[in-house]
């Protein structure tokens, strides 16, 4: 049976993969008058009087709801709020298994920026965080933009800023190996979707300087004809010199390529013409830019892949579950760029420069270390930087992290 | 400790009471392939093609949404929706406890009937049920309606319904005890709200034709000034002899009284004035209208009360598990009358004729037959009334139902 076949037999069989669960017992009438009446009443009127009680108090403390709208699901394109359920729950229980966090497929009936956002926002008193996913763009750069300017819990689109941290993560391991160095290495980001255009942010903050988007008409620059205005502020800091023509001349020379754009997008040749030590991440899904094999023939130094069947798998699971696991530990009214470097740095400090192999810059997925490092790290810069509600060791929300997240082998 | 101060600290020990699970394995790349990418595209095609689909591929089909404003949550009035989420949570954690149902606590920053309504019509996608939970009256009655109308998935709210499907179920069980009839009993209602109207329309449905409606302002009548809509048409089958008066006038001679109205409201000398083999429910929570023992003691032949201290508790417990866990395993498009009626039979021929005493007329919350036989008996009354997706035999329904409710002491 392929993957396709078992995936519905799964789905099937379970009818579906996310559940509820009670954390307290409900056995007898004495649970009952505690969880509900009459005594639940005492929570409530508590947090009548302190509404940030109800993080405390209540469920809403550790949940997150992962929404869409189902307008650009997978490599599948626009496939409806239904289709999109199989994601949004299978996203849900990884939040679960990963970083302990309760979260909650949303799907939303509605292509209409303005009424998702509307409705996420009368969701806020219900939920710690905000997941968005899968929603097209650029209408993705406005409804995140929106929620993070209406609501006063983090809102994260993890198709931009999830992809971006695991790349980036991936990068800083890949640049230790070959020791070359971010600031002045050139960068070629191909796809300038809500990925790549997230991937070119967060290279210019890390201290990139040589970074030019590709997209399929070109290399972009200030001079682009039909740049959204996230690409056109982009421009401020990448491809200065206004280069112009396809990834076939971009590429040539340069010491990174990054794809976040289509299947067998970088042929043989491209990667060929790269300089000397190349870094190729080619993360399309589920059938990469080049593949990992076809990369390392023709003589990639460190290539990776978003694939769990090739080494150096760049993939967001390392960071969701930990960045929001952070994020909702020190009560986080935001996710800011500070709190998004700071998992870069926690995954990719996870291999000691010893470890590190040109099939070894990034931590395995099931590495169990890596959410509670991403939390920890996560955590201290929303507190460094003002947006967190509560002070807490990094240390104990490692730890705490560590313990609750269930034991995988 | 009392109650109270052992519920805040039950709340605070564990963040709340509410959680998500995975009902699927997620500990190697090969669990991820199947749970997340690749393999979750090809159920995400499927549905694609007949979005039905996602109530058997997905978590959707056993989701019910728990949605509240936060404007009339227990007896503490408009106290917002931050505050409401101890009461949702624990409605959700019921839900799975008592009918395996994966329910979510909802509560919706707004107060507009109408942005609420569009919240919850764009949320169709994502659940197979919404139930609506303390919303202020008479709004809580355009808000159903509307939603009705508007989605294709069942739209209760519990404090109606669930309340007066529990009620009939006592009373019809103290009817069988003390020998009197439905139809010509004397009937009187106090109290007008949601719950009271509920109870008064369900009255009708069953059969009653001695119903009268008592609120603050004394026995409502076709003339009475004020009425709301519901209120108005229920003065078409209810009080037709134009009766008026303060309750203490009207519930002389009365077989029944029924309060959802106010602690203390009914007094030694209201009850004592009663007829002969007097049966009352006085569920105002948590404090009654009249005590168990008080009630007893004044001359009252059966008497419930909504509180676990007492015998014949009236209690939504046993309604809304097994009413939505039948609706959702006949894929049910409503809940309509001929539904609420058979979960009342269902519940009250737990009680057989040779076990019925004064103080047990209707089965413990807590028995484990409540929630299956409900199941069976919605799911039956949903095919036969023709809003339900599919067809499955009632005694599946029920011996399913009785597999998946985790054993309870």
């Amino acid at each position: 049976m392929d993957v396709y076949e078992e995936a519905v037999r799964l789905h099937k069989e379970h009818q579906g993969k996310w559940a509820t669960a009670s954390k307290v017992p409900l056995e007898n009438s004495r649970d009952l008058s505690l969880a509900y009446t009459p005594g639940v009443a005492e929570p409530c009127r508590a947090i009548q009087k302190d509404r940030d009680l109800s993080f405390a108090y209540t469920c809403r403390g550790n949940m997150v709801a992962v929404v869409s709208d189902g307008t650009r699901v997978l490599g599948l394109g626009d496939i409806g709020p239904e289709a999109a359920m199989p994601v949004m729950e299978g996203k849900a229980v990884l939040f679960k298994a990963f970083g302990d966090v309760d979260a909650v497929p949303i799907c939303l009936d509605t292509k209409d920026p303005q009424k998702l956002i509307e409705t996420v926002r009368l969701l806020q008193p219900t939920f710690a965080g905000i997941n968005l996913e899968d929603l097209s763009s650029p209408k993705c750069y406005d409804i995140e933009d929106a929620l993070q300017d209406l609501m006063d819990i983090p809102v994260f689109h993890d198709d931009q800023h999830g992809t971006a941290i695991a790349a980036l993560a991936a990068l800083m391991g890949a640049l230790r190996f070959v020791k070359k160095d971010l600031r002045t290495a050139k960068i070629v980001v191909s796809g300038a979707g809500a990925a790549g255009t997230a991937i070119g942010r967060l290279l210019v903050k890390a201290g990139a300087t040589g970074v030019t988007m590709v997209d399929v008409g070109g290399a972009l620059h200030a001079g682009s004809p039909g740049l959204n205005r996230v690409q056109k502020a982009l421009m401020a800091d990448t491809n200065r010199n206004l280069m112009e023509g396809p990834l076939a001349l971009i590429a040539a020379g340069a010491d990174i390529l990054i794809g976040v754009s289509a299947p067998g997008a970088f042929t043989a040749p491209i990667v060929r013409s790269m300089a000397q030590e190349s870094i190729v991440l080619a993360m399309a899904n589920p059938v990469p830019e080049i593949s990992y094999v076809d990369a390392k023939a023709a003589g990639v130094r460190v290539a990776g892949t978003g694939r769990s069947d090739s080494p150096n798998q760049v993939n967001n699971v390392m960071v969701f579950p930990g960045l929001f696991r952070g994020a909702l530990d020190v009560g986080a009214r935001k996710i800011n760029d500070e709190m998004k470097l700071a998992a870069v740095w926690a995954i990719c400090d996870l291999v000691s420069p010893s470890q590190l192999r040109e099939d070894f810059i990034i931590p395995d997925p099931f590495d169990r270390r890596v959410a509670p490092a991403v939390a920890a790290a996560v955590a201290k810069a929303a507190m460094a930087t003002g947006v967190a509600r509560l002070t807490v060791d990094p240390e104990v929300v490692r730890a705490s992290a560590a313990a609750r997240i269930r034991p995988r082998s």
